[in-house]
């Protein structure tokens, strides 16, 4: 059974996302969904916390009928020097053939340590992407089409809108 | 549907701890299994890294027939300060109502932020121990009896129970 | 007795903080005046140390003839995750009943940990801030009028405003 | 006015570090109190937070008719390498030009940075013990004698107590 | 004998640096050359490791014939707070007398510990850069007059130009 | 040409491991020396400073006739979780082919990283200790015969013999 690896930040986890999982498992049987900046939360980047996003994408998986045994969720910590990150990886997953990934020092520091990098195809990128959905929320746009169903319901029900709109206003939230 | 959280260190995932797991879901519907001291590997006291220990509780759980819709594996790094170790959970973990425990210390920190916190009927506890796993594996002693057989093969294929010996004989290793 | 904490940088301590004390005293019997990021100092942002901070506080307070036993002046370090942050300063503190901020950030996350926060109504914001000071230092334009008199005879001893001068010609101080 | 630095971990704060205070302010007009290892608690060696250290030693000094201008209370970090921790300190707190202290590494390092450092005379040094003071709590023997009457009040009323004793049935917290 | 100390981030080490060595080691018989930002690598501003630009000043002072005996290269990591990086490079480094630098920051916490500081003389400063290397590198213009001769090898031999180039492509990569 | 790695703490640099040094280079060209624990000092086990243990350990090597050509002094800071600690080195470090350990720690950690580790064969491993001879300047007995003359005569000119003395009188510097 090939496994595969695939680490994004999903704030929020959106239809990119979960595209990009789709076309994993049409590569590999078992993939490895690393939560990336596991620890970030409250910044203007990072809104949510690791909890939270294990939540929407438990939520988008179910509500795409992607079954659980094909799939595993490990929130990964960001560890300030980019050389001990994929070290960190290899800690906290089990072993992985092949890492799919489209950002280049993602793609760079796994080839460095020896690994088989794959791109994903993007889909309608300026769309599906974590900043156009924190963009529109804080101007009030609508955002609906970004985020599946489940995702969209749970945000509301949490009120974790608001906290980005808050977050907005924050200099210290900036980083 | 109720969550519960329970969390240990599973150095390795034995047979005590699969008891505690069923344990928990004849209370709850949904448990999260929190690996406690996930980045700590290679002493002589947490000899696994985290993804081996989700490689053993996987296979032990799918052994038991306990299906992946009811658990959650989330591995949860040490942070120095006990009295930050119950907010780092939160940050790590969706929301749970009931916290699995025998540690006397665990216990307190989740009821000093009131959580309901629930003891575990030990099962052969002098037998079904990490620490007596160990001690079996060092001396050269059975240990086969103390986890379950998926886990066992495991440990075996993967060569682990000589990592074990080795740490035994290194004084850097005890910390 | 009630017990309000209020947090700030302090970089330097001016008019306007002082205004902001006098106006949590007249609401709560007793202050905690957390100094936030206590370990940075020597950044454009941040110049002086938290030794400094508390001197300088301590000589406005006493020029404004505010008792010391109506406040207490505790360091807080930064804690690298936000949702850290909260219960990092109820380590630091006795217990506190009220926050007083104005800050998006801290106000929201001390709201997520079910504590009740007050805005401070603000006093010549343009003028009265640590910001608009260290530009007038660098740029050689009037600052005494921004802090009291103890804490601008403090500054000239201890020859600190030359420590800012400098710091805002280095590219390293930046950050 | 002579300033002075008297350190302590005051897990609790006991009649030993009272007359330790009332001798220092013997010989200087103003005394910093350091709370050592202040982000630690919940250990057997260190059970309470800073902020708990803060209102045992306010309470003990107001009793002892201590006037809150000669003193400051400044919560210390530990700072991982001991060849730091004298410069962390420097951060922390404002001058002061003697140091007291009677244990041979903090007056080493102070020495080595070029601080005059004096010896404080102890009294009853194997009752009044922060040691001595939870070996008899654990115990269930009388400690009453140990701390002042505030104190012990505080304890009971916050039930500290308690804490101590759950804290020795701990492996965990043995650390 | 004199010795004299003179940090870099070298990245990487180029002809400017050499120029400094040099005149350093017109003033002084022994340099310490401290490798600053020691653990930091792939990123647009440090993308080197250390171990990189320890081969990198190594051939480039043997290939100037500056001796071995006279200089000592010593990695020195960021430790987070500035008023603690003197101290930091105190536990690293054997004693000096003088510190060479032209950087603000540098000279100004090197001067509040008490050190003689230095200027080094620039040598064609728009050149002889760090910045103006890379940004040559990602811009496809000529580098090579920046860096001596074996340096310029190295970096060829082990490809590490493509590193830059796509680093450049990375938002991760620019903090 | 052939490169080696030798890592130990130098507490202090004795006689056992200036025969290490000479064994490792009859086998390869190159040697780096990394200084363990780098961080550390002013504790019972690690007494001397990363800065102390370069001015031993080329004073040692030069009056042994070694060639500073021939070997690399990097010091090496400890990381917290074993399993990033290869990769840490490999940061601070040039490239090597082979290791040259006895600790059964360091062999596993390279081996499973792919190195190559190869054993150094003891002399007079009960004399040539660091233990052993922070044992004897504790008790007074005599330490001359453990390290080289050029390293005795350091430790006696800097008074760091009365230091080890101060850190066995200190609970503080146990750990």
């Amino acid at each position: 059974m090939r496994t595969g690896l695939y680490i994004g930040r999903f704030q929020p986890f959106h239809k990119g996302h979960l595209h990009a999982v789709r076309y994993c498992l049409s590569i590999v049987e078992q993939l490895i969904i690393g939560i990336g900046s596991a620890l970030e939360s409250h910044t203007t980047k990072n809104p949510f916390t690791a909890g939270e996003r294990i939540e929407m994408i438990s939520l988008a998986l179910e509500e795409a009928k992607i079954k659980r045994d094909c799939y595993l969720l490990i929130p990964i910590p960001d560890v300030g020097h980019h050389q001990l990150w994929v070290p960190l990886v290899e800690i906290l997953t089990p072993p992985f053939e092949v890492v799919f990934s489209n950002e280049p020092l993602t793609r760079r520091l796994f080839k460095e340590r020896g690994y088989s990098v794959e791109k994903i195809p993007f889909m309608k990128r300026e769309l599906y992407s974590g900043e156009e959905f924190r963009r529109r929320v804080v101007s009030g746009e609508n955002w609906t089409e970004i985020v599946t169903k489940s995702v969209a319901r749970f945000l509301e029900e949490k009120g974790l809108l608001q906290r980005i709109v808050e977050l907005s206003e924050s200099d210290k939230a900036r980083l």
